[in-house]
C-alpha cells in the first residue's frame, strides 16, 4: 500500500517539483553557503531526480548578498538530463546577467497588493509590469523562456486578504506579455485551501491557456494542505524548498517554503509521479542542514521512511 | 473569505476536537510539569472553546511518572459548560481508580499489530481484548461510557504496513463489548489519504454503527493532510495536542501529535465549525511552551494569526 500504486481519485497521475531552496531558501540565510555548497547542493537534488530548480537571483549583490556568486552557481551546475535552471530577474540588468550566465529560463516576480510590491521592489505594480515588457523582449531575442511569480497571492502582511481579481489581473497582463507559466507565491503562509480553489478556478477560467504553478509556505502549518487542495485542482506543477530551508520575514521562528522531501513522500504517497527518489533527497537535507548550522524544519528529514522498521529493543514506546 | 462561511464540498459541517495534550502531550516530557500547571492548562483549553479531553491515564506511575497525579489532576478541572474528560485505563486496576477519580468515560486502548501491543503493554492482543471486557462491565456498573482506540493503525514501527483487517477486526470485537466510539491512532506518523480512505470506509462497512475518531501524529509532515483525507470521508472527531506538545519515541527530534491551534486554523479556513476560539488557543500554546521549557512544533503560535497585519516599516521583505 505504501507508495500507493495509482494516484488518489481526482489528482493528476504526474507533479513537476520545482526546487527552489537554492534561490527562496538560501537568500534568507544570514551565514554564506560557499558557491562549492550551493553547486553540490543542486547536484544533490538532480542526482535525487529533481529536475527543475529556481537556483539562484540575479538581483543586486548588496541587497541579496547571498545571491552573490548567482554566475558562478550556475556555471557549477551539472545540466545534463534535462535539467532546466531559472532565476529571478528583478530588471533589464538583471536579465542581461542572466543571460550572459547561461540561464534556461527567466522568472519575473511582482506582488497582487500594491503595498507589498512597493515595500519589497520599491516601485508600482503598473511600473513593475512596464518593466517585464522589456525582460519579455530581452528573452524573446534571446531565446530565453520568462515565467512570471505573482508574491502574495493568497493574502498581504500589510493588507490582509487579496482579491482574486488582483490575481487574475496580473496573470492576464502577463499572459499578454507571451507568460505562460505563471506561479501563485504564498509568501507570508497565508493560503488556505478555500483560497487555492478560488484562485485555481479563478485562473483556468480567465486565462485557461496558462500553466499554473502553486509555491506555499508552511508559515501556519497547511503548506501541504494547500498542495493537497491544488492537485484535486489538477494544477501538477509546486515549488518546494530541500528541508524547508527558508523562513519568514515576519516571524523569526516560523518556517518558509514547504519541505521538498515531505512533498515528495506525500505525492508518492498519493500515487503521484515525481521521478525524485525520497531516499536520495534525505541525506541531502540533512547535508544542507549542516551547512546552514541550524536545524530545518522538514519532518521526514529527522522521522526517516515510512517504512523503516525498528528493533523492538531499540526503545521504550508509550501507549497511545 | 477568512474564516470560510461555508464549509467546503464534501467536508462536514461541525467537527469535534478531542484534546489529547494533557495525556499524551505531557506523558513524553521528561521535565515533571506540576499539578497546578495541567490544570491551568486544561482550564485555559475550556476557556477557549474546548470541550473534549483526554485529560490522563491511570497507569503504573512507576512506568509514566507524568501521570502520576491522576486524579488531582481531574479533581481541579473545570467540569461546567459540557466539558467531558476522559483517560486512558490500562486493566482494571487503572479502571476503578479513573471511576473512583469521577472520570467521564474512560479509554482502553491496544495495537493493531502484535508486536507493538506486546511491547506498549506486555500482553498478546487476545490478553488485552480479555481484560477490556472486564473494563466494559465495570463502566456499564459504574454508568460511565468506555472508548476504544487502536494503535498503530495505519502502521508499526516493528512491522510496517498493517493490514486494514487487523483495525477492522479489532474495531468488530470492540462493537461487541459495547465500545461504540473507537479512535485509530497513528502511532508513529505512518498515516497517508489513502490509508486514511481506505481505513474509513473499511469500518464503516463493517462497523457501520461506530464514531469513528482519527488520531494523527505530524512525525512525517502530513498529519493536517491526513485530517483533511478525514473530513473528505465525513469524520467529524480529530484528536489533537496544543502546540504540539509530545513527541516520537522512535526519533527525538520529530513530532508527535498534530498541533490543537493548526488544526483549528485549518477547519476555520474551510469552514467547519469548531466551537474554539483561536486567539485565545495561541496564548495557552505559548503558555505551555515555557511549562514544559522547549520549543513545541506548532507553526500558528509563531507565525500569528493570518489576518494580523504588519506595519510597512517593520522588516525587510524579500522577492517571493
Amino acid at each position: 500500500m505504501s507508495p500507493s500504486a495509482a494516484p488518489l481519485q481526482g489528482f493528476p497521475a504526474k507533479a513537476t517539483i520545482i526546487e527552489v531552496g537554492p534561490r527562496d531558501g538560501l537568500q534568507s540565510e544570514p551565514r554564506w553557503v560557499p558557491t562549492e555548497e550551493k553547486v553540490a547542493l543542486v547536484n544533490g537534488l538532480i542526482g535525487a531526480g529533481l529536475r527543475h530548480f529556481e537556483a539562484t537571483s540575479f538581483v543586486s549583490p548588496r541587497a541579496v548578498p547571498q545571491m552573490r556568486d548567482a554566475a558562478d552557481v550556475l556555471s557549477g551546475i551539472d545540466r545534463q538530463n534535462g535539467v532546466e535552471l531559472t532565476a529571478l530577474v528583478p530588471n533589464a540588468k538583471g536579465a542581461e546577467r542572466a543571460i550572459e550566465a547561461g540561464i534556461d529560463a527567466m522568472v519575473v516576480f511582482m506582488s497582487a497588493s500594491e503595498s507589498h510590491n512597493r515595500k519589497n521592489v520599491n516601485r508600482s505594480r503598473e511600473d513593475s509590469l512596464a518593466g517585464f515588457a522589456e525582460i519579455c523582449r530581452m528573452g524573446e531575442a534571446a531565446g530565453k523562456p520568462v515565467y512570471g511569480a505573482i508574491a502574495t497571492s493568497f493574502g498581504c502582511p500589510f493588507e490582509g486578504d487579496v482579491p482574486v481579481s488582483a490575481v487574475v489581473d496580473i496573470a492576464r497582463r502577463y499572459r499578454d506579455m507571451g507568460i505562460t507559466t505563471i506561479s501563485l507565491g504564498d509568501t507570508t503562509g497565508m493560503a488556505t485551501p478555500p483560497l487555492v480553489q478560488e484562485r485555481c478556478r479563478g485562473l483556468r477560467a480567465a486565462v485557461p491557456d496558462i500553466d499554473i504553478t502553486l509555491h506555499f509556505h508552511n508559515t501556519r502549518g497547511v503548506g501541504l494542505v494547500c498542495v493537497y487542495a491544488g492537485l484535486m485542482e489538477g494544477v501538477t506543477r509546486y515549488e518546494s524548498s530541500i528541508g524547508g530551508l527558508g523562513g519568514c520575514p515576519f516571524a523569526p521562528k516560523a518556517t518558509g517554503n514547504i519541505c521538498t522531501e515531505d512533498l515528495v513522500y506525500m505525492l508518492d504517497e498519493c500515487g503521484v509521479e515525481t521521478g525524485v527518489d525520497l531516499s536520495r533527497l534525505i541525506p541531502t537535507a540533512r547535508r544542507i542542514e549542516t551547512a546552514v548550522g541550524h536545524p530545518l524544519p522538514g519532518q521526514l528529514m529527522k522521522a526517516g521512511p515510512r517504512l523503516e522498521l525498528h528493533p523492538m529493543d531499540a526503545v521504550a514506546t508509550a501507549n497511545g
